[in-house]
C-alpha cells in the first residue's frame, strides 16, 4: 500500500470513529435534559457511480436540546467537471480528486444557545491537503462564551504549533457576508490548504475535533437551564436566515458537494429546520 | 438624445408605471378579502455611488390574501467587476451596463395558492436586450389552474408572435433545481438576450407585465374562500424552503443583484418570509 493509501485510510477511521463519538454524547445530552432518549437517524448514501465512494449521515431533530443537528461524514472520489477544475488546487490536469471529511451543524432548541459548526477534510488531487474548522454563531450576545470560546481555541493552536491569529482571522474572512458586510457570529477557526507536515496537521485536525465536542457541551451545559421567550425564538428564527443566506450563497463545502455528486439530502442538512426573512 | 437614451426612458417608465399599478390592485385584493386597509410599505435606496443609480421597492406583508408580496423596481448603472464580465453579454470589453427591471414575487397566506413570480428587464452593455418571465409555483397540484396558465400565455406568445414552446420550455429549464432534479413549479414563460426587433419585444415585454397582473388576480380570486389547514401550511413552508435554495444557488437576478452593488434588502425581498427544511 502507497503512504497516500494510508493517509487515506487513517483520515477516513478517525472520521467515523469521531461521527459516533459526537452522536453518542449529543445523544447524552438529550437524556440529560429532559430524561427522555432521543436518537439520532442514521442513513447512508452512495454516490450514483457507486465505485465513487458515499457517506453516512446521522440526523437527531426535534429534540429537547437540539431542533436540528446533522453530523455528516463521507468519503468521495472521481472527476471534477472542467468548469469546477480550476477552482481546485492541484484539480487543473486531470481533474481526479478523492476527499474524505466529517462536518457537524447543530442548531439549538434554546435561543440563548449559540449554532455550532464543525468540519474537517482531507483532500487530494495531484495535492494533498487538511482543511476545515468550527465557528460558533449566536443570536444573543454573550461576552463570556466568545471569549471562553476563543481561549480554547487559542490553547489547542498553541498546543499544535499553529497560528491562532492566522486561523481565527482566516474564520472571520471565510463566515463573512458581503451582502449584509456581517460576519456570520463570534468566529471560531478556519483553515485551508494545509500541504504540509502531514502528521502534525492530522494530529491538529483529530485535536480540533474532540475540542469541538468539548467545548459544545461546555456551551450546552452552561445554559441548558436558562430561560427563553418567544421573542426570543423568532429572533433566532431571523438569524438563522442570514445562516440560510451564507451556506447557499457562498459556502465552499456545499459547492463542493453540489459539485462533485454529493447526496443532497447529507449537503443541506447544514440548514435549519425553520428561517424567517423580513 | 440618442435614440438609446430614449430607450431607456420609455423602460424605465413603463416599470414605473408597472409597478404602482401592480401595487394597487394589489391592495384591493387584500381589502376585498378582508374588508381591511393594508397598505405597500415604500422604500427608496441608492447605489452607494449615487450617480450609479437606484430602486423603489413597494413591501406587503402578513396580510390576509399575501404573506409577503415584493414588488421591486431599479434602475443601475456602472462597471462589472472582471471576474463578472465574462458571465454579461456584451460587458466583455469595458464592462459597462445599465440595467433597469421589475420584479414582482408574492407568497400566498393561503397554502393551496401558489407562489407567484414575475420580471423583466432591460439590460445595456455594448448589447441590449430584454429578458424576464413569469412563473408560478404551487405547494399542491392543481392541473386546471396549470392549464389554466399556460392557454393564457401561450396566447400572449401567439398575440406577440413569440414562440410559446421556445418560451416555456426556457422556464422550465431555468427553474430547475439540479440537487432536487425538479422543476420549482408548474411553469410559466423565461426569456433572455431578445436583442432583435426592440419594438416588438418592448410591447411584448409590456403584455406580460399586465398579463401577470391578471393572471395573479384571477388565481387570487378562484380560491380566495378555499379552507386550508395547518398540514397544508406546512408542506407550504417546506416548498418554501426550496424556493429558497433556487434562489440563494441559482437564480440569476440574485447573482446580479449582489454583482452590481443592488440593494440587499430589495434582493432578498423574494425570499419567503418563513421557510422550513427536513
Amino acid at each position: 500500500m502507497e503512504s497516500i493509501e494510508i493517509k487515506k485510510k487513517l483520515v477516513e477511521k478517525w472520521f467515523e470513529y469521531l461521527q459516533i463519538q459526537i452522536c453518542k454524547e449529543f445523544e447524552n445530552l438529550e437524556v440529560n435534559k429532559s430524561g427522555k432518549e432521543r436518537k439520532f437517524k442514521k442513513r447512508k448514501w452512495k454516490k450514483k457511480n457507486q465505485y465513487e465512494g458515499g457517506g453516512i449521515s446521522y440526523l437527531l431533530s426535534k429534540g429537547s436540546v437540539f431542533d436540528k443537528v446533522g453530523v455528516n461524514k463521507s468519503t468521495v472520489s472521481g472527476k471534477f467537471k472542467k468548469e469546477f477544475r480550476s477552482k481546485i488546487l492541484g484539480a487543473g490536469k486531470s481533474g481526479k480528486y478523492w476527499a474524505s471529511g466529517i462536518s457537524v451543524v447543530a442548531h439549538m432548541k434554546n435561543p440563548k444557545m449559540p449554532a455550532l459548526h464543525f468540519n474537517t477534510r482531507f483532500i487530494v488531487t495531484s495535492k494533498e491537503w487538511f482543511g476545515g474548522g468550527m465557528d460558533v454563531t449566536p443570536s444573543f450576545k454573550d461576552k463570556k462564551e466568545k471569549v471562553y470560546v476563543h481561549k480554547r481555541l487559542k490553547q489547542l493552536c498553541l498546543d499544535n504549533k499553529k497560528n491562532y491569529n492566522t486561523y481565527s482571522k482566516w474564520c472571520d474572512k471565510y463566515f463573512y457576508l458581503p451582502h449584509r458586510k456581517e460576519i456570520r457570529g463570534i468566529g471560531g477557526l478556519f483553515f485551508d490548504y494545509e500541504t504540509k507536515n502531514w502528521d502534525n496537521n492530522f494530529k491538529f485536525v483529530r485535536n480540533l475535533g474532540l475540542i469541538f465536542l468539548d467545548i459544545s457541551k461546555k456551551i450546552i451545559f452552561k445554559k441548558i437551564r436558562t430561560k427563553w421567550s418567544k421573542k426570543n425564538k423568532e429572533q433566532q428564527m431571523y438569524k438563522r436566515g442570514k445562516y440560510v443566506e451564507f451556506n447557499l450563497l457562498y459556502d465552499r463545502g456545499t459547492k463542493f458537494g453540489l459539485n462533485s455528486g454529493g447526496n443532497i439530502e447529507s449537503i443541506l442538512m447544514s440548514l435549519p429546520p425553520k428561517a424567517k426573512w423580513k
